[in-house]
């Protein structure tokens, strides 16, 4: 069977699970990631990545599985001395986290791109499939909420998603256009793999680059969107909250629902095997597997029958 | 006795030992350290004041005894990041240490003064005695050298010191002015003490900041000055070698030549006593006690010497 080039869209956690299982089964040449930037924001003075952070870490083989973010022996030294000072302590700053979030503060202001910046910070953590960001301008998520207009970090972290939310948008999304990088990943890419991501504000901002969904389209192959919804729950974040609260069935259907226009492919857990006639009708072929990743061996067996399908 | 008011002078380690002396001896309103901030300067996009956190973290019992600089139990985890991302690593940033930077390059993007800074941080450490900036322009030493000019830290820290000196520049300090904190330290002062800190680098930029000689003298205080050279040799850093490289004998009667058009009194290690009636006829009273500060004693005494001198 021919080893498909593929392109992954990812947001945090659950997306950068599916890349790791992807990057184990793919050559250096064949898996691009193509992360969510619309959740970054600065703090302290840093500029802070959490998305590209997550996919990096994950695929460096650093990031610490037992706490489901952040860098493995992880301490908070600095973070104690930042409470000392009463400074802002909403935001978790790791001291191992901290040295990207510098290198990635400095190189920007010396006026590197995010994707050179990426693309350095991955080779030196001797990651081998490269990483971008889904542009290289600021975007930033905005959440209507019933607190009013909340940034993401705002509402991720500070508030720990309690605002019920009512809309989404994405400041600066009218500026940004697809980077030289990306437009080459998906003028050879076979296959377009969406990661069991949020919607909402992980792939949605991703898809909303000027450009993007257009250029994805273009190449006419196969667009396969994990589902994030699994057995009625979101398996990482608030994406099954929203849509409750957006009046939207926590379903697999809902979600399918919202690429419809877009997806060619879905991917139902298997405990979800009755929403396949449902998601059909939409005009998507389903794939029903096992897609809850708790282990490594997870991680991989999907990504394989991903790829092998193709 | 009465209690004189207290202004002193201070580089880094060295001076903060007596600083921290004083501190134990003298209640809340009777001593003003002002620091040395020539040597400040931007790594990794942090502000970074070293003379000024040296004195910070000693009046706050949080500096390392054992290293001789910095933070106690401090750790390194952020450092051993920035190696791996082969970002510039030759000054050492602990990671408690960081989020001082953090916080002071935040707050001095928000527009506040150092001076406001410092006061802010060293009350949110409890430090009840007031620590002032020289100034708040940003002046920066320059060493001239072997190997041309070279920045402070990088002469300091980046090169050890290597490089044979010529001569200083204080960057900046023509756009310098005393501030108005250190006014009013200066205009209630009875005793001005400079701290034994290398003269060069440490305790002349202090006193080249536009009107911070005139204001000092004006007062007609004693103004009293401590050998940082005791029994031919610095107690701490590079003042001994740029005696030898500017062709000055490395001698307590050199340091009070170079302090004599200032100098009312000068403090001589009880070692250094042969030296006594040359530095005497230069006109200024000497002092001659034990000065060497191994211990918390060593400093305490020291301090209770020269406050019950006046």
């Amino acid at each position: 069977m021919s080893q498909p080039n593929v392109v992954a869209l990812s947001g945090g956690v659950g997306g950068a699970k599916l890349a790791l299982g992807l990057s184990h089964c793919l050559p250096d040449d064949a898996l691009t990631v193509v992360a969510n930037t619309a959740d970054d924001f600065e703090h302290l003075g840093l500029y802070i990545a959490p998305d590209l952070d997550t996919v990096m870490y994950t695929l460096a083989g650093l990031n610490n599985t037992a706490q489901g973010w952040g860098l493995a022996d992880e301490s908070w030294q600095c973070m104690a001395m930042l409470k000392r000072y009463q400074a802002e302590d909403w935001f978790q700053l790791g001291d191992r986290d901290i040295a990207t979030h510098l290198v990635r503060s400095r190189w920007r202001a010396e006026g590197m791109t995010l994707t050179a910046i990426t693309d350095t910070l991955r080779q030196r953590l001797a990651i081998k499939h490269p990483i971008l960001p889904m542009c290289d301008e600021k975007v930033s998520t905005v959440v209507q909420s019933d607190q009013g207009d909340l940034a993401f970090q705002h509402y991720f972290v500070r508030e720990q998603c309690r605002p019920a939310v009512s809309g989404f948008r994405f400041a600066g999304i009218e500026n940004s256009r697809v980077t030289a990088s990306v437009q080459k990943a998906v003028a050879g890419m076979d296959l377009l793999l969406v990661c069991p991501s949020n919607p909402f504000v992980s792939v949605a901002p991703i898809l909303a680059v000027n450009g993007m969904r257009e250029a994805l389209l273009a190449r006419n192959t196969p667009r396969v969107v994990v589902s994030p919804i699994v057995g009625g729950m979101a398996i990482k974040g608030p994406a099954a909250k929203m849509m409750q609260e957006l009046d939207m069935p926590v379903t697999p259907v809902a979600v399918a629902s919202h690429y419809r226009d877009f997806a060619t492919h879905f991917v139902l857990d298997s405990c979800d095997a009755e929403y396949s006639d449902a998601i059909a009708a939409m005009g998507m072929e389903v794939i029903v597997c096992p897609t809850v990743m708790r282990s490594l061996a997870d991680r991989k067996q999907l990504a394989r029958t991903l790829i092998d399908r193709f």
